[in-house]
């Protein structure tokens, strides 16, 4: 696979402009294009340039509306209801945690639930706008249905993330951002593009049975909770997902998980996802909690690994890592077939097509 | 292995009795042995009886205080930091939900984190507390260091639980109550009774590979977090432990996870542990709460099965048919080598052993 690489500052340039060209206003296409560009500066490729012309595509077809404002509809000093009025993942994201954090400052928790969302990107990104303030940051958005619940034939929930993020001193933190799937199927997309068979215990094929060939399980759409099978508490990953879906959809009204349409290229419907923003203020609590957060980070990172070359890692470090390359670098390597693709959707939305780099 | 069976209300008798005999205030002691019954009645019998004797030694060692009230160090109407003062699980569980319950019914959030705490059992039967009252209820709590972080050789974590239930309507209810490992040790334990391997990808060996002799797991402590190996996304297991520890020792300021001593027979020092309780208004929210919880419940549950024999379950639902099988049968079955220990037990603090039950 050749990977040419485009400077950060091309790669936003690029976003913003499309998101211009699509018809969203200036500062929502920034705004936007900053979460698409957290997720190839931390590595998460699947949640970044990758997805930019979905965004353009539902913001063309009408679905997503870039100029929408989000609304609160209920409100307490630690709650808010908010309809999102299918504005842009990232105009609804920065509403909703602003107010969480908002509250988390007044009464030491925020507590927001979101109907009517598009997609938001990295479920992390949002909990770390809480963590820059010094709060504990949350974030939950639910999906289209592409997890097998324990025992069942068929899916029926979203890869539905569960995002922590947590400050410790000298701007150190934890991070936690998954989806309750094994494996989100972006990974499965990467050994498609490897040429290499996926893990046992990552999805099912159409007959109900584990497969190992990435594309069967990118065809098939049957994703296993975390954990996997039952036998090693595959349920477990399940009732993750189900949780989520209580703090999405269940609060917010949006459109349950299972009945959440697969985001495609053709998008007729709006999705009306659920999202949870959620900022606790440690301050209400006892003393010296990054200190806390800083010795547990300590501990687990000094832990004798079992080999030498793979160090133990805390939650948050893979994407550390990467973000520190991204920077020292100061480019973004992306697959040949990605930029190809982009310079053809360049063409018809009548934007600059991105740059490679040339050292 | 022998199973007689024991009536309800005699395992009721004897937990309160037991506990009042080694120095607990009655109120307290029936609220302790209404947290071990839940547990017995539902099928969690690692945390029923079983662990009885441990509560005991530990009033009798003085290292749980079981006339401690807890006290508020902090409060906003939203939040509170809790002293437990070494109280007996069920008292500061008690004390802590009622408190989060409270500030829920006024603001919407209620979040109560709480130091200087003891085991207090099932996580969930602390969440079911708020759901009872019609609210999202979730708890946490650390442990002893048994897991074992992706790559690392030794153990650093907790078991440490999340709990979540929610109410729908009918009375029904989605209850996720979960270790943060792929098995919890009391599953180690049933296999060690029963003779039987464990699966790949629960513990790990003193050689730091995983084994399947349950005795070896036991012996070593070193279980798997949830998925298992970093291949299948262990990493996320280790991730919700973290997080958990954030909740817990991170806002209470109790020990951290890995400062935790195992839970003996001989316990010289209190485990200080940290623990977390939340609730969440709905009715802060979307109107239909219940109702839409209640159609991911049906949809879940009508799912066609891989296998026929084994439906498609909700979270919750294995405890909720093993609560009305106990219920329709009166009885707990317990092993016998258990009761003839509690025998020995009751004679050492003078109380009437357990009565087995004789159709
Ligand atoms: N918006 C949506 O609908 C949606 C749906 C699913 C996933 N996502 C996003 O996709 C992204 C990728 O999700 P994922 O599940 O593939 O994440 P992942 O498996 O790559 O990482 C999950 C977490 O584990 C940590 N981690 C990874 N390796 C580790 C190790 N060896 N030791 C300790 N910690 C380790 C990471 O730092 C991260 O916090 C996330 O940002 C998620 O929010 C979004
Ligand atoms: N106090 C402590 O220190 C501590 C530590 C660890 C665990 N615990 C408790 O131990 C108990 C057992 O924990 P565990 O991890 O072994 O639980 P478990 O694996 O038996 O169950 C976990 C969850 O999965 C659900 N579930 C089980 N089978 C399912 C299926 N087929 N489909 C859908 N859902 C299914 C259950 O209803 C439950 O909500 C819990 O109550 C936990 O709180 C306490």
């Amino acid at each position: 696979m050749i990977m040419p690489e485009v400077e950060v500052k091309e790669a936003e340039r690029f976003m913003v402009e499309s998101l211009v060209a699509a018809g969203a206003p200036l500062t929502e296409a920034k705004a936007h294009a900053d979460l698409l560009l957290h997720a190839d500066t931390v590595g998460h490729f699947s949640h970044g340039l990758n997805r930019l012309e979905l965004y353009i595509n539902d913001i063309q077809s009408g679905v997503c509306n870039g100029n929408a404002k989000p609304v609160i509809l209920k409100e307490t000093v630690a709650t808010a209801w908010v309809d999102g009025c299918e504005g842009l993942g990232a105009t609804v994201g920065n509403f909703c945690m602003n107010l969480a954090i908002e509250k988390a400052r007044e009464c030491g928790v925020g507590w927001v639930a979101v109907k009517r969302c598009n997609h938001y990107g990295m479920a992390g990104y949002w909990a770390l706008k809480a963590e820059k303030e010094g709060l504990i940051g949350m974030s939950f958005t639910n999906s289209a249905a592409i997890m097998v619940p324990t025992r069942a034939k068929k899916s029926a929930n979203g890869t539905n993330p569960i995002a922590m993020a947590a400050p410790a001193t000298g701007g150190d933190s934890i991070v936690v951002d998954m989806a309750t799937t094994t494996a989100a199927m972006g990974k499965v997309e990467v050994q498609i593009c490897k040429g290499e068979p996926i893990p046992e215990g990552w999805a099912l094929g159409p007959n109900g049975k584990t497969t190992t060939d990435p594309q069967v399980a990118f065809d098939t759409g049957r994703l296993l909770p975390l954990g996997g099978f039952e036998k090693t508490s595959g349920y477990k990953g399940f009732g993750l997902s189900a949780m989520v879906e209580v703090f999405c959809s269940g609060l917010s009204g949006s459109r349950a998980t299972h009945n959440v349409p697969l985001w495609t290229y053709n998008q007729t419907e709006a999705p009306n996802l659920g999202q949870c923003f959620v900022a606790i203020d440690p301050g209400c609590f006892a003393p010296g909690f990054e200190e806390r957060i800083a010795d547990c980070l300590q501990h687990w990172r000094n832990m004798e690994p079992v080999d030498p070359s793979l160090p133990v890692l805390a939650p948050g470090d893979k994407e550390k890592n990467n973000a520190k390359a991204t920077t020292a670098r100061g480019t973004i390597t992306y697959p040949q077939a990605q930029l190809d693709s982009y310079k053809r959707m360049a063409e018809s939305i009548g934007v600059r097509p991105l740059e490679v780099y040339v050292q």
